[in-house]
């Protein structure tokens, strides 16, 4: 394939944080260019885009030059595509609103709302029909084509691509994981005196699922992190620990690591997400109340900050459209770009991905999608095995991936009852009475497929 | 083998309820005779089976003939043995009284506490290093005997079993899923206005794990009973069904069936366990308070009842050693002497077991002890494969299996922690804080085995 | 269901032999009757089977009463029909004399040639259209119905149902190993001196595929027949054993077990079907030439026989036309009729058939079709799981499973050379060299896929 | 772990070849250091290498430095060792004359004769005690460390190590496909006009077992190489291709790599071993006769030619003792200092490696030891994922893991019914008449077991 006449189809994007970072690393990336298709079901929101990628492929700094265009059909955006991205938010904010705020009226706290618990799970049912188009339109109009979804909830929005369309080549990519390798980078700096260059020289071997992933091998140089990080955990289980104390309460994205902590010693693996997404997999320990929150030093992220998050990124780019020397060409951070690079054939790269459970994980279940780390070279993602996850944490990861799989089966062929028996299975929701749990099912209309 | 010089060994027996039931049907059986070796760890309760077994196959009406020696060492009861049932009591009724009751404190009821819950894992804890003793001398001493397990927990015991021998050809047998035939047996009887001759005549196919098992086919000779199961349970779910209604208040042991119908509303399988059983396995709908027990009309099985119900056998006993009139043959409905006949290829039988899964259930773990339909013939269990659980019942039975398998692995290597994580995710004990939970297992001793 | 209004569709049955023995069992069955629909793409022959039909179920001995309608249409025939029966010739008499003679030009002689083999392959390539498209039909017109399929190749022709329809409730159903439990019944009248009153007093528990099929245990009451199986296999290996001996001499489908008393002293199982079926899975050991054949007490099945055969039938009809005194009611054997009953729910039964490997073998790959034990109820069937096959005998079977998904898999991705990969691989054929075998490839137009 | 206080306990290393190249290897990489403790049944041999290694390591030129000693007992070597490298000789000269030449009467020819065929089973035979022996020792002396095995039948040794102590960290690895990314390499050279710098840079995926080993994927840059290898070996499958036309007749371990442009044309994969080993798993295409060795131009490895290798061996040392400046120091192409460096921490390494099958070739047996790439990072080898192996290729590869693990059973459990089985079943030994096999069995003595 040549790699100067890539086309990308981008599907979705509107809300701009995911498009934007991919456009900077674009940019920055000399080797590769091509075209960007923008489909949004929003067309002003993909125009919009067009204007900023342009802008931002036309910058003076900028070694990697690409042609952004705004497409109305789908079908046009995914014809003949090389790659499809998909980030897309599914629902509107009110539909954010129901998915995060209305459990609260039971009790239930969600610090993100967008992966498993009451949130997580109306997202699911929401986006399961979604995905099922996509991925019957990437069989039409671009089956070769690789496809990295970043849309949440991950493993389930991933999972029903492969529903779709068997023979898709896709994997969903989530830079947790990273977060995770700089607190490591961190742990090293302090514990050994050491200097670490680059978060990718703390080798992780990554298990579990999406936003629920453990590490059960990290390794800086020759040195085992395991033992550090028992000490660490210990050390820092009650303060928390951040590069720069007490920075977790500047933004909803920031946490101390406290959960991580405690998690590792309970559990002797090292949960590999943000605390926000980590405490939601869990029974209500870390999300009893807002006070508990607060005492574990994370966030719930409200949606009335998405929503101002929302109007800010808009006004950015009024800004940058009127004056395009607001722009800086800065690396995000993510790995899209890397992975493209990879797929193409021009370097290789070990990272952790989101992909069908084909033996990477004996202990999980096959064919769900779990995240480990993956070699990923010309048009190839071969997961790299790891070994069995202990019982205790299979036994938590399954009950989430067997009630994933469950709402999936429940949308696909219709199933309300099996919808509210994974619904009342969450541990989350479980923590209240079954008759609550059932009352919140219909209260927040989590079946939406009546309508 | 001959069937007239079989040996058995009959491990346990002391509390002599499930001694005496195969005792009675073993005299009503005339093609076997052999002997019986009765080891106890309290001799005198061997000696005393020794003279009730005698004084029973001595009855005038006894057609199956058999000598019932009391042996002071499991292994000279164990050597050669053709047969060998395991129905031991693991630990004293103040153990199980910490068990059963200790939980109450953090609002924990259980109806049974042998299985699952706090009390069905501590109890496991107590049991594993028995049945690897058992195993290792039936490994010593009849290895090609077949061992048929009546203790709980069934699946941890019958697991432990094959962890410390693993050619044995042990299963365990319940009579559960015997009663829930009898159910829909007064079913079809009320609904068809047909008699049922036999519980056998219904049939069933049967899956799941032991206490938690469920029914996913039934007919009665040409006729579907999954339809009419579904009226009937929608009918009586609110005031319960018995066969003399009313009945299930005069014993701990009965119950009127509304958990089951409950169960079959919200999961649509056929759960075919006594209530008191299947309570225990999910989180406390059923056994909130005594209250809720009540009016779901089961009942809280007292350790006080235990202590009394087994004066009451001991009286008996002293009865009929003063007055052998007193002795009245009666079959049991156990099924031990058929698969006796099963086993020794006298007659064919197709019933429940728990056994190793080997694929009979494809979406449970391999290995684990599951409960499904086998095929007994000469030498020979032989699993009958039953189709996948549905997603929302595997889910929970699952989350039991990995516990259980779990506690059996903390037990084997002596991790205590791993024990703590499983304790933390029963759903009984998932319901109150992990602080509380945490408490409770060490209040409790679940460990028990730093002593 | 009624038990009176079945339907069942029949597809295929102008060769008779089949069709003829299910109108026997049928008419002497009086818990049964309904239609049958007859349909077979020669017109003529099913009409020629309804009046035979209509004959037998007049008969006045008939207590069983049937309506036999030929119909022109197979989705007339199918549809709504409670049960369907395969029994199909595929392809011509020509075809048949391709199969089986025309690899004599290499050496390579075949006693059936419609399983595996040269013969076999070539028949599975024209099948597998034949066998998509019955799937599709079943699909559309009675997916509930029950599907037995009595067509060989068995495991080819019944795996591509499943490829077409994978919710379709069929089995494969094969006779062979009646024939072998009669030789065990056999056995034990002579070396016990017994009577066996009822060849299913011979438990046999079943494993490998069909006619490469074999017993891993085998009782009479409670004896073992294994070490007198190997005594008798020792006793008669070289002069054969027959209950009349020399008889089989008199029909080509006759045999004096030489090649079954082989395979037992080789790999110690019984091996459980006719010798001329077995020897075709194994390299020319048995089918070295036709003294080999001879020596080895068996036959090749000449293409010329089966003509005469045909004919011979037809006689017979006429014969039956003119005067229907001639029919004689008498069980065929078979077991139809019975599986009919016990998917009533009329009468449990437990039989050996084809039916996708979901564990009941496991090692061997799962979803090929595997022959074994299952147990039979009401809509039912559920495998019975036998123990792992030795590694030497799942070797030679696993090598004719995946060159069967190999052919299945080539004919639906019209792949040819994957199939000629297949052909080689064959025992019989990796006897000649390889260029012969490719020779003999395209000389036979194995492939009949580009005409 | 410390990198400059490394124990390597080199076990076997008597006939130097290995040893040498390791020598070198060590010598060439400064960031490590330690001793290698060396242990052989031949004493001698042990002390020859002692002497050889201190001169390497004394050299000026090395920069890692290495303390040699010969060790007299395996015990001692392995105490505490860090890595374990086995490359024993199992057997004499004369065992191997045996295992090679004496099948040349039965007209059975063998190009290694070392791996599978009568000569590989042969020595399976021999070496599984030994292996046996040495997993044991390593279970006692040194369970942590790493174990690299090099002998050969690769598969069959390193499956018995797991045999001896299933918790062993062992990999056995094998240069053959680095030549194959060399052919490659050259292939790339001709037909694209590039210089490929390194043959590191020729990405395969590798899939398979041991010198039967297949690539599924390859690529340079962003080149698929298999499009261009399919017209590659079209063009060269009669001349043949080497990098220097006719360099193939110069030694026994070259050939013109005709039969892997042959296997493609056949199978659409890349066999990845020399001719030499690859013709040795085939039915006798290419090992018909010497003369078609000959046509299809590769070599019968003598072992007269092995004994004057080894005494050329010796010369050579004898010079080396007299004059140290005979010894240049040259990299091996061997990997196992990258190995080394990889699991010590020091550097990635993605690689094939011999492992248990866990899910990385989801289609061959589980725990079988299979050859595909593996990351190999901080005491930690993760096998990487492959798809599914064509049917084909598969149902090849499968009868040689079936029968590799029947003779390892068969050793094991005593059984050698099934070890001829095994033999029988070879597809070299396959080609000759059944009695001539059995022939063959007992006149090599391929048990050696009742001795």
């Amino acid at each position: 394939m040549a790699t100067n006449t890539i086309k990308i189809a981008y599907i979705g994007g509107g809300s701009q944080g995911w498009a934007r970072r991919l456009m900077y690393d674009l940019a920055l990336e000399p080797r590769l260019s091509g075209t960007i298709a923008l489909y949004d079901i929003n067309l002003n929101a993909a125009k919009t885009n067009q204007r900023i990628g342009t802008l931002i492929s036309n910058h003076p700094d900028a070694t990697g030059k690409w042609t952004y265009e705004a497409i109305p059909t789908i079908e046009e955006a995914l014809k003949d595509a090389d790659f499809v991205i998909i980030s897309i938010l599914p629902g509107t904010f009110a539909d954010m609103a129901m998915d995060v705020h209305f459990p609260e009226k039971y009790g239930i706290y969600q610090s993100v709302g967008d992966t498993v618990g009451p949130g997580g799970i109306r997202r699911a049912v929401r986006s399961i029909p979604m995905f099922m188009e996509i991925g019957e339109q990437i069989k039409l109009h671009c089956p070769d084509a690789w496809v990295i979804n970043y849309t949440n909830p991950m493993s389930v929005c991933t999972r029903t691509l492969y529903k779709a369309f068997p023979q898709i080549k896709a994997i969903g990519c989530c830079h947790e994981v990273f977060e995770t390798q700089h607190l490591l980078a961190n742990m090293a700096e302090e514990m050994l005196g050491v200097t670490v260059e680059n978060r990718k020289d703390i080798k992780v071997s990554v298990t579990g699922i999406n936003h629920f992933t453990w590490i059960n091998e990290a390794s800086y140089q020759n040195i085992d992190l395991f033992p550090l990080y028992a000490r660490f955990a210990e050390k820092y289980v009650h303060t928390g620990f951040e590069k720069e104390q007490g920075k977790w309460e500047e933004s909803v994205f920031h946490s101390s690591n406290r959960v991580k902590f405690d998690l590792f010693r309970k559990y002797r693996l090292i949960a590999a997400a943000g605390d926000r997404h980590l405490a939601e997999f869990m029974p209500p320990v870390y999300l009893k109340n807002p006070q508990t929150v607060n005492d574990w030093k994370f966030h719930l992220t409200t949606v009335d900050f998405r929503v101002k998050d929302q109007q800010r990124k808009i006004a950015e780019n009024e800004e940058v459209f009127t004056d395009d020397t607001k722009i800086v060409l800065e690396p995000s951070g993510e790995e899209g770009v890397e992975i493209l690079l990879a797929l193409l054939g021009i370097e290789d790269l070990v990272t952790n991905v989101n992909f069908p459970n084909k033996g990477q994980i004996q202990n999980l279940p096959n064919e769900a999608i779990v995240e480990t780390n993956a070699l990923i070279r010309k048009n190839s993602v071969q997961p790299v095995r790891t070994n069995d996850i202990p019982l205790d944490v299979a036994n938590m990861v399954n009950r989430h991936i067997l009630n994933q799989e469950a709402v999936i089966q429940a949308v696909l062929t219709k199933d309300k009852n099996l919808a509210r028996n994974a619904f009342v299975n969450d541990p989350l929701i479980a923590a209240i009475s079954y008759e609550d749990a059932v009352s919140l099912f219909e209260e927040m209309d989590v079946w939406q497929q009546d309508q």
